[in-house]
């Protein structure tokens, strides 16, 4: 049976921005689980989690956090399941805060960073991971890539409609 | 049978640094392919290997490039493996360019970017992505997890003697 | 007769900045094609299109992308045409993402890159670049550059008008 | 009693730069400990550290670590004494990564950051805080405050002296 | 008798920011004075304020600038009490300017330098300062900590419930 | 006849870097002219040889400088050929400083700025615009693109041999 | 009789911004001349006012642009009077291409910078400039500095009736 | 009498980079007082310098300094006259600090900055001041302009020798 991804937010005002995620797992039917827990305000729940999360069922861990972004990491240190980070724009500095404090992380916790506010990519790099060894799952990414392409080239075809009028 | 990865690098000059992710896979006995392709300067090979990767048994693609690095992302565009990112720091801006160049990728193309020059972590991040459904790479990684505890602690041990003649 | 000038943007998002570019073109005459095509989602046909740009009778090829902006640094690793990048302002980072994708690029796959969001330019420069051998668009150009200053100057008077009720 | 000041660096590799803080502390006669601790490889400790500095007779905690800088957040994560991050300069960014990692700290959990490789003003900021309630520990202050000033004026008549040979 | 915490900020367009910073000295009922004084427009009086607070009764100064922000600075170089900066961001450059002037401090004259318009934990810090020898205070800071991560378990809770409507 | 390239640097000391351009052009057998000429310091001579370097038989002219590199954008004011920038890495700020003084250029005055020190690439994008109308170059440039390639695979080769003995 | 200023900005778009000069210089009572002149668009116009403009009675020339700022460089080369630049923020970037495009000049060449957007300044260092010779205007300057500080003091004021209603 | 410039460093390992502006003012035989002083170690003397700066015969004040870079700032709340700030690069971020709290100034306090380790600008800028009112001065900066043009011309035909072996 497949392993489940945890999506594991800093703040719930992150999540009209995380839920983007979300939509890829329901959409590739994998089972997740959503959560709040802050590296800085819960962290006993959060290294708790991390620390049980292969136990239970889990094979990646999604971590959304903004500013000094300290979440994928944290967790991160406490498993040796595969870490994605969303580094999330906040109020300043345009997201270069969060994406710093994700990416450059010590020899040793490898934490795999997506692009500010990049939590669609987020899911899909997490079923990504997952289909490396689930074939039906990797033939369904075969398929949206398929699918994903149709749509540029759909949009290509309106572009040409729209160019008559320019 | 487990998956190889593939550690594919824009110049062989990237050699030195990329290096430390091979040695990492050889660590963890985790079979391997090392290439030099480059995105720009021979993209039929780098498009063509990633059309192939996953009939020909991979499981992970590691990209390292500097400046505009688009190695990962054009690899990213033709399978549907999970790519990692290593940004290389170049002779001007200290990595930032490649690290932008890696990361910020488009909805629907996730690229799993590490640190600048982040080569230790990139091999350790493919490691845990095939582990998810290896449970003795699991284990192993869960080894030197504490094995890598215990040298921060060694070197605690050792800072208490050099304090003394501080 | 004269070559024509290929737009390309990655997202169709792109276009209410690119039509600047396509202004341009028709203001001096220059035949284009303007197109939806992604390095990332559909890595075939941009690829494709820029392997038989010069005998489908481009000369230019104008490529606008935001975030890890591949898509001129794609097009060019495939053609010997010059490529114009439009480095495109997306939601963070205020465009230096897609600025450093475009122009840093590895020695040999030389890209010229206009300001972000400068689509305007890229039409210009497009120009620019067919006229070194069509005296007429030179002529043209000549032209519109008098025009220009005379905008100017013309602004100036009108600051000297509102000078007066300050 | 006055209250204990501790060093945590991330690696021992910081040490040259962290023994600036020690010296600091040295010249107040202000007690302290110093150790290797890492958010990321040695969690468990960092933590539990946190929780017990208070009650092991703590009154304030510096933090030195590079890159992705945690250390400084996780342990202000686990204590309600206040915390000091030196963020450290690494191999690229030019510490840019730490300062940020260090200082955007999300409301409620506070960090006092001094500047890049600042260990000298993290020894003396532990010492002003302690000094808030320590009147002999507040005069040292002040006395090596006028020392100080002392130095500059110093320079400044050796300037003067210089200046006669330009 | 506790200490005052002087509270100063260098315009008051910056009150609704630094207002958060107050809320939290209120909400810990810690006494302080809150004032406008420019390190540029009026430095006798940022000075002669900093020089005096010490006997004043002021245990730690927390001060707001943005821009070129000197103020924490400024005060600093007055004053051996511990100096807490809120970078606040302005109409250009995200808060960076006032960042990077507030937390590069040279040798000797540190500043305790908290994120941009980061006022709450200004406010916590000050009160952390103080605490390390009150300890009623550090009581109601623990409290605090406790309620602030009921508070995150909370929206943890609330999550779940609008997780079943995605 | 094919037009000639003019290679004006703002200073001599820019030689080492710049001439990769000319050795570009030498190469492609393409008649060249470089010069040394400062858009702050001989703005006449500057000025002069824009304004007449069409009449006098160029079809590009590429700039190299550095700082708040304004050569390239004085050119460019002054002729309707394409100007190529080379941003130059200085002293300080890694090249950033002429990175973005010559590519944000406004509104109908482009620059086709490379990458920062992309003398090389300067040279090539100048041949590609000479070659959009000279078939001749345009058949050396896909075989200079060959041989690139070619170049890439051979390393290829020579790092399997190197990796036997990783 | 006193020496004039000039104003000069690359477009009209500028205006709302410059205008806070120009109400600096009027409420010196000094005499000043408002022009839109273009470093790109009228070089012949920008070059030549710069290097007459000693001889026609100016002190200081003020110049305001935004992007890749090469106005105030552009006057600097014509003359010898000093330049003081205003760099513009624009659409991107949040000015800092228009600051380092400013500041950054090479030796020989200088350009004195305000901050961002700094029109206000840029008049008050232009009248500053002029009272180096003018006792009256120096006479102005420090009873408009004492208005200033008058000014925060009122707001100290107003802050404190506010307060009471926290 | 012509008025004396103020040359003051924050430190004096500034020196080997400050006798640049020196240099400068002694070829324009302008009289220099130059001192250490420090915004934030002799805060005192630096104030007190500035405010009786005009009184004793200064015309212009240039302050080096770098890191969080008060000094220019400390220096023009002080006086009227104008201040030249030198952001210097220290051992972290460039100097990108130091050019930030240099120059983003708040309304009404403007400080004239120059680039970083531009204090050979720094020298002729002041030297500008002094000849808006200086005739003779005024000559001597046109002659020194012919010279420098002269010299860039010298270059140039020391590279057209140079160019033969190329």
């Amino acid at each position: 049976m497949s392993k489940k991804v945890a999506v594991i937010m800093g703040s719930n005002s992150d999540f009209p921005v995380v839920k983007s995620a979300i939509a890829e797992l329901k959409k590739y039917s994998v089972e997740y689980e959503c959560r709040v827990m802050s590296a800085h305000r819960t962290p006993e729940e959060a290294c708790g989690f991390a620390r049980n999360a292969k136990e239970n069922g889990f094979g990646v861990i999604i971590c959304a956090a903004g500013m000094a972004a300290h979440l994928a990491g944290v967790i991160a240190g406490h498993t040796t399941l595969p870490v994605i980070a969303i580094p999330m724009k906040s109020a300043v500095l345009e997201g270069m805060d969060a994406l710093l404090s994700s990416v450059m992380m010590p020899p040793g916790v490898p934490v795999a960073t997506v692009g500010i506010n990049g939590a669609k990519n987020a899911g899909i790099l997490a079923v990504q991971m997952l289909a490396i060894s689930d074939e039906e799952l990797a033939q369904k990414l075969a398929d949206e890539k398929i699918k994903m392409a149709e749509g540029v080239r759909q949009k290509d075809i309106e572009l040409q409609e729209e160019l008559k009028n320019v």
